[in-house]
């Protein structure tokens, strides 16, 4: 998380339609929970024009690419892999290692997300086969539990550089301000912030 | 999770078609990760089949609900209610407090999951209005990341009754056997369980 290795999340396939807003919620879970870079097949231009408006609006560093090479960028990368699907390790059984891996060498990490069916070449090259559970439920919710855990909280309290505008969390309220400020109150104005 | 008490995930609105890979999604983690209910829209049938489908093959106990009345039942739930809201306070800050409220007096819990915009009143009437990062993203993802620190990680280590069918943990494979079983492979025939 803006060390000088690189956290980076693959999503695998993409069905233009009906995968957009899978794809778009892969794309600001990694953002809002520590990763530096999505990578998006290049079929999901729409999504990744929603996660850098979010990131215009809300602040970064956080980048977001189109590529076609999905099964070169998982063969070719010089870091750590892994794949989170349901038929992996448990990820509390293997989050250790993985950021011993990850920190040992100050590795990149690739965060691979299946969307379609990804080939078998994935499982063998993946470093780290990881279920969030072995249950059948949300690539979205994996990845976020799987980042809380490789950052173990940390990413909670990062800092957001060149927003436009920052929400201060409160008891009751939706109060959004310019970045910067400390006082100013939008409230109401805010509803068509969120990611839907 | 399955003690005296019942964690129940309220999903808050929803549009048909537009919204039903999210609303499904919302339910399926909220199974995976140690909710005991979950009541949809009673617009949602398509999500609460697909639910439903999963917890007769996976497992349970998990129950599916659809109700209209979901202003009533945030109104008048008994115990504890949170709502997952990006302008609310700090998960990390506030999660111990949820934590005590729920166990001290053996409380149940509810936790509302927006969909399309809530009313005032439910921030009013939630006992929490609780961030998970205070940065658009995803329903889905916030709900993972609040249910694995709310049970600190135990829901990960549920067993299931009643299931057709588990999916064996591995570094990797694809394997599947009969619940109850320890040895088979059904390598290659798992494919279709994904939550998609």
């Amino acid at each position: 998380m803006h060390e000088e290795r690189e956290v980076v999340v693959l999503r695998y396939g993409h069905r233009p339609g009906r995968d957009d807003r899978m794809t778009t919620h892969v794309g600001l879970t990694a953002r809002a929970l520590g990763a530096d870079r999505v990578v998006f097949p290049d079929n999901a231009g729409q999504s990744a024009e929603t996660v850098r408006d979010i990131t215009d609006r809300f602040g970064g560093p956080f980048a977001v690419e189109l590529r076609g090479d999905q099964k070169a960028i998982v063969r070719d990368w010089a870091g750590v892999v892994v794949h989170l699907t349901m038929y992996g390790e448990r990820v509390q059984d293997v989050e250790d290692e993985v950021r011993s891996a990850v920190n040992a060498d100050d590795e990149d990490l690739l965060v691979v997300v299946g969307g379609e069916k990804v080939p078998w070449a994935l499982y063998e090259r993946a470093d780290f086969n990881v279920g969030v559970t072995n249950q059948p439920h949300s690539e979205v919710a994996g990845l976020a539990v799987f980042l809380d855990r490789l950052f173990e909280g940390d990413e909670l309290e990062r800092e957001w550089t060149d927003a436009d505008r920052r929400v201060v969390p409160e008891a009751t309220g939706k109060t959004v301000v310019d970045a910067g400020d400390d006082v100013g109150d939008e409230s109401g104005d805010a509803a068509d912030e969120s990611a839907d």
